[in-house]
């Protein structure tokens, strides 16, 4: 299937489910696909920060690609991640997320290195160039540490380069100026850019984000309640804004089971994406609730917190 | 007069006209008041970042604070910046601001000084015991380089020392779910501080800001638009959020006129306070547009840039 | 007295002694004082960030810098930290200063709002042309938030505005090329900037420091074992740099007891300072080790350990 | 050849000069290797940040790294940067660096994601555990984004975790502190890391890292002088530390040649390697001067003031 632009909806980054071996759990990851289609999502994004892109090996990648492909069968778009240092080493992410049948590409600034917008450019270009898929630039400055200028996030829209715009960098004010400059949301008809999707990873907020104009959104906690921000998607489509901030806030409520254990035993990556897979596991979607090594695993203690907002979300754990 | 908890509505944090020799021109600053009690706003804000608090003396913060006070005249309540680097600079800035008539204090964490959440409750608290007056929390990171965490905001509302926060930290994320953990805040029946009031001053997302819970805004933008903000914000009241977009949009655009002149010009500072000024400048209500020193003034060319701003949004300039 | 160009050798940013009440201990600070200048120091830095002058009203930062000029006596320079916001407050401070008899003025760029390298030219110039005494630029970027550029302070250097630099920036490398390209560090004829005075506040590579060319070195541990410092510096003027590495060594072994109490429980300014001055207690030099409202002060228990580092470092406690 | 323990002297991280297609010159690299080697040095560090390790394919990182130990031919050691995310994915680099006959690792902590103590310490303990190879902790915070704790690096240099540090984080108070406490420095008899080898990567103050007891350093723009670091390392172990800052200084001299260009114009990683590569280039070593793609290429104008400071070095550029 080909992406139809520009993409709207919900496309939780989906989750990679491992063994207590570290392998990736295709079975799992499988099950995982048709809870969010089942959800009634609009889109999948495979190999994202979510689904601990950073911790799986170029091999443990193939697999979580081809699975989930296999698994959505056709059902909804899958983007894939192609996380990596600098453009070489991204455009061999890149073709083989091709061979494996993604839809579109989704690609970060350079990291590691110090980088500098117009270097930023010449790699978005040098990819589009490279693979022919729609690409989307990812804006997550947290994991690369450089923000994406909206000025050059605009050119490449422009000039054709950009299918769309996954941010994730918190600047809510900087992308709602990009949007208003971007033009034509509605008819996009007039618009410099009427292909572009502007998608969102700010999961607390996307009522706003939709009221301010964004195509969609990639919620990490999508994974645990696919169906709560389809509700709230389809609420803020319909204009009923009031129903959409009311889905926002419960999401808000559910998405506390993040606040496991003191930061003083784990990172936020062990710490938001353990509770996740925990409460995946407690509702009986994925096996196994362990994060990729060396993240530190939640306590008993920590998933039984996961339980109880579970179930004051009216999610009933199965185990 | 005394404040209405909780405050609510469009409350501008106030410019300080200078004249050409970077003394204070109490006029313009009588004629600014009257723009924006007159625009429709619900309180005013002086003495905070935007009236270039930092810049100014001890007396020249006396003389802005009675101007306004004077000029306000009882019609809306004013809160009085207290910018300090730490409780006891802060404590007599307080002091000062209750003599002059502020209605309600608005202090930061401490700063320049390295600090720590135990020490910055410690500072809320005594300043709160200090000066009898509401106490708002201004959690804005650029300035002080730290961020409030949201447990202490939230143990600082629920224990009364704090009347409400004003947020320009730019984390929507976390706001929202202050607000929601606040709870109770359409009928503030249940709620543990339904007295409390949350201010945003990300001035580009007060849509987006109102649908999701806080009580008003402070926007920079709000001293040349004033009654744009109070549309924006009836409209929100109304449940109307449609038009509340389109007004936030339509400040959105208004608000470019920030982006004067290449950053290797000048700070952000100069650049927006400058245009602010520039624009009050060109509508006729203050004479002199210039920032205080060190501050690199405008150029000729980006005031015409202002001006072209100013005419697109509606807004005729008289010079 | 007037200050020698360049200024040379040992000069401790002075604790201020506080009492129950918080307020400033004149006796114990002319104490203090005596113990540095009997220790052999060549000047002595008033309401330096060691000091607190952040948390000093202004008539406390009077109460200090007239004690410390009238116990120095003449007998070696007293420097004064200038610390506020930006320019016109910092001329407060410096006019304050001369009439209380400062040899020198140390100022830093501007904070808590943003700025730029042209404002910070502008603001030391105006300063060095407001108040007529010897400049020294405080660059300390864990303070202001800005680092002062190279390029900057060697143009402030050659140009005549400043005096010197007081560098607590820990770029090491940045400030080895700056020493570098000022050249003619030793026989100051033929350098640009002869008379400029590079001062250190990288009290744990002070040895490193000299041999890189800086002049002196402005240790906040030093007030606590000024000789150890002194005999530091003597030993690296007379070329025994394997002697100077061993004094360093010892003071970076004593320099452990800012390691009091997790960091759980206090900012980084209250442990620092507050072992600084539970030593200068516990050797009898000062009355009460508190530190300024709101920090955190000391537990018995860190008293304690502070008291073990002074004995292994053979300073024997009194009390 | 084996490392022998603890490694000391000078290590440069070796440029990887590539041809005009972006592929690696095993060539001119076998040439720079010579040219290493012939200058003195005690080691070579292959796959650094220094080499465009982020740049480089697998493919290309193996040709590299082949390439370097064939050149070496046992006569330094080779030591093999394994750059990546995770601990999964840096795994694989260290077998395929041991398969091809690397004599030590380094290795960063994790990044892009968002990690913590508790996880570096599991990651270099299963790197250590899954390779036997000495392992080098890599701190360099402007690349990563955490620093490596002081407490972490003692605790995993005591118990056998870690042959060394290769430290790059600038903050050279906090590595003389580990220096101290690491202790037994001189005779290495008494101290708990007798083996443990400190190497820096601090170049503009290597002569103060050795008086500060670190092993040796591992400089960029050795690449280009390597003997001008020999000498400074020699005179520093001969106790002539005079002569040491002089040869330092006239390093720091020469590294001027990264100021190439406007800031506007490259990323930091684009205008110091460019540097770097046009000055082996302009010295006849490599073949082409061109860094790896999206990198920006330095400018004929920027190359002739690179040429200008080799010459000022009496280094004679032979094109």
């Amino acid at each position: 299937m080909s992406l139809s632009a520009p993409l709207r909806g919900v496309v939780p980054p989906v989750c990679t489910p491992l063994d207590s071996h570290g392998e990736v759990d295709t079975a799992s990851l499988a099950r995982l696909v048709d809870h969010l289609v089942d959800g009634g999502v609009h889109g999948l994004f495979a190999l994202g920060s979510t689904s601990e892109v950073a911790y799986l090996t170029d091999e443990q990648r193939a697999t979580v690609l081809e699975t989930v492909v296999n698994a959505a069968d056709g059902r909804v778009p899958v983007l894939a991640g192609v996380i990596d240092t600098t453009t070489a080493r991204v455009v061999e992410h890149a073709r083989a997320a091709a061979a494996l049948g993604a839809q579109a590409l989704v690609a970060t600034a350079p990291f590691y290195t110090r980088t500098h917008e117009k270097e930023i450019a010449a790699h978005f270009r040098r990819l589009r160039a490279s693979v022919d898929l729609p690409l989307f630039a990812y804006d997550i400055p947290v994991a690369v540490h450089s923000k994406l200028a909206p000025g050059l996030v605009r050119a490449l829209a422009e000039d054709g380069t950009l299918a769309g715009l996954k941010d994730s960098s918190g600047d809510e004010g900087g992308l709602r100026r990009l949007i208003v400059e971007l033009g034509g949301r509605d008819g996009r008809t007039q618009g410099p850019a009427p292909q572009f999707s502007v998608l969102t990873g700010s999961e607390l907020t996307v009522d706003a984000a939709l009221l301010a104009g964004v195509d969609g959104v990639v919620p990490g906690i999508g994974n645990v309640d696919p169906a709560g921000y389809v509700r709230l998607y389809e609420a803020a489509r319909a204009g009923d804004w009031a129903l959409a901030a009311k889905e926002q806030e419960q999401l808000v409520d559910l998405f506390a089971m993040v606040d496991v254990g003191p930061e003083a035993d784990m990172g936020r990556s062990s710490s938001a994406l353990g509770s996740f897979k925990a409460a995946l596991q407690l509702l009986g979607i994925i096996e196994c609730g362990d994060t990729a090594f060396p993240q530190i695993q939640l306590s008993a203690e920590s998933v039984a917190l996961v339980a109880r907002r579970l179930r004051a979300a009216g999610l009933s754990p199965v185990r």
